[in-house]
């Protein structure tokens, strides 16, 4: 089995998103809280001149902008984040280095998603990890929504690349139970990285219970494109939770009702997250499955 | 008794505190749902530049530019909010008008702060009108927070001038609920006011418990203004609650607790509020306090 030799931490590639950003601080003036004897770990701010601003981002968002288009081309542009991305790509891969074998991409969000693990590919040793952070914390829940490489998000740049996205949690601000749990939950993973070389990798469940993306659902919108409804109070931070058809999702400023249409139950994830509703989305949907995890992890 | 005649309901002075703005453009679409006899009621987005850009503010927090400094002298500023400060301004007094009776000023907060009424003068009508909404509705609280005119706060500009500070809701997100909650109790303060010009007013509680603010608090930070702590997660979301000497305020990032060494129990607010990390305050410190109401109500 091919070793893990370096992984990256990435935080703050959304510069109100503190919880990141105040990590990955602090694994940098404590590097041993991340080293491990069979790889090593860089920890990354992502977007430091949104971080000082407080703001996402400055021109467009940096974790949209890691598309092969960007990153292959050598042209000027006077874009912070399109610079970013590939000044990021540079440390990723250093010249006549490997690219890192593995993307810890640490985020936020104002849903109410717990300690969610965003998967972009179903690799074996991702959903086993998966099941070993599951079983340690039942806080722990798992998504997945494929992505293919170059699409634009840097989890889906490495083979091991996933997202941790914890909430709800404000832009703006730093939430210490959930940054000693999101931190608690880096460690398992680098503990696993090291089981995983040191092949002393076991399985603690031998199936994972995971929410597979099926769409998204935008607002409702007048022709301005301006909102004409809110979150219903009914869904409002129930992520993960069965919605059924003919249940409320939307409460227009009318007062109105507007009820799910679709025809079978489905599972909103990300809803009401305050960085989406300049992306047209109101909430994704996703299916609720189980997988088999087998004992074979070839990296 | 003078008569309440025009009254100004202001929202979005922060451009990410969506309720405000939201119930502005709805009181906009239906002046009838603020419409009363016996006086104009004129609904105002504060800041819509901000509102667009989603952000609190483009060049200052627009709620600190009602000073007289900036709205007595007719100099030319290339600050928006400096600008539109002297724009609302001519809104609330129209050439050859009289000064709008009465503001209510729209914010959110990432704070708990349930549905707060925040008073700069303890007016009568005003500490009755406290304590009527505080009858309505248990989730009402009232916070006093003395401030002279032309102080730099838009409520501070009038007479019956107080904000309805809501929380905790995210930055750039609606809670339904909540908005529901802030229309309701904004319906309760025009019908009040009406109740007043009719001379109907009663007295429906005869104390009035408040909190008035003593003092804030920092966070610890390092030589380079960078906070080194957090709220500490037995203080998160207890806006209100007693904070004794000797109690846990901050956690550093190092999982250290600082505890509170005031000598006094004191009743923290605003706690963890995410515009404020740059304005170097953690919370603000308050006493609570009862006040015995009158049934004389001049204005």
């Amino acid at each position: 089995m091919n070793q893990i030799k370096r992984v990256a931490i990435v935080g703050g590639s959304h510069g109100n998103e503190l919880t990141g950003a105040y990590l990955v601080k602090k694994f940098q003036k404590y590097p041993n809280l991340i080293n491990r004897t069979s790889f090593e770990t860089l920890a990354i701010l992502g977007n430091p001149k949104a971080i000082v601003a407080g703001r996402r981002y400055i021109d467009t968002d940096l974790n949209r902008c890691f598309t092969g288009d960007n990153l292959q081309t050598a042209a000027i542009t006077s874009n912070y984040e399109e610079l970013r991305a590939k000044e990021i790509l540079q440390i990723l891969q250093p010249k006549n280095q490997e690219f890192v074998d593995a993307i810890i991409d640490l985020h936020t969000t104002t849903a109410n998603m717990g300690l969610c693990i965003i998967l972009s590919d179903m690799h074996p040793i991702l959903l086993n990890l998966a099941a070993n952070l599951t079983a340690i914390n039942p806080l722990v829940k798992v998504y997945i929504h494929q992505q293919p490489k170059n699409s634009g998000f840097l989890r889906s740049l490495s083979k091991l690349g996933f997202a941790i996205e914890v909430g709800a949690v404000a832009q703006g601000i730093l939430d210490a139970q959930l940054f000693q749990q999101t931190e608690q939950l880096i460690y398992h993973v680098l503990n696993y990285f090291e089981e995983c070389n040191q092949d002393k990798l076991t399985l603690v469940n031998n199936t994972l219970t995971f929410y597979k993306s099926i769409g998204m659902v935008d607002y409702p919108r007048n022709e301005d494109g301006e909102i004409q409804a809110m979150i219903h109070p009914q869904l409002q931070f129930r992520d993960y939770q069965p919605l059924h058809p003919g249940d409320p999702i939307f409460l227009t400023f009318e007062d109105k009702d507007i009820l799910y249409e679709g025809e079978s139950t489905v599972y909103p994830i990300f809803i009401n997250e305050a960085a989406y509703y300049e992306k047209g989305i109101a909430m994704y949907l996703s299916q609720k499955d189980i997988i088999h995890i087998g004992i074979r992890f070839d990296y």
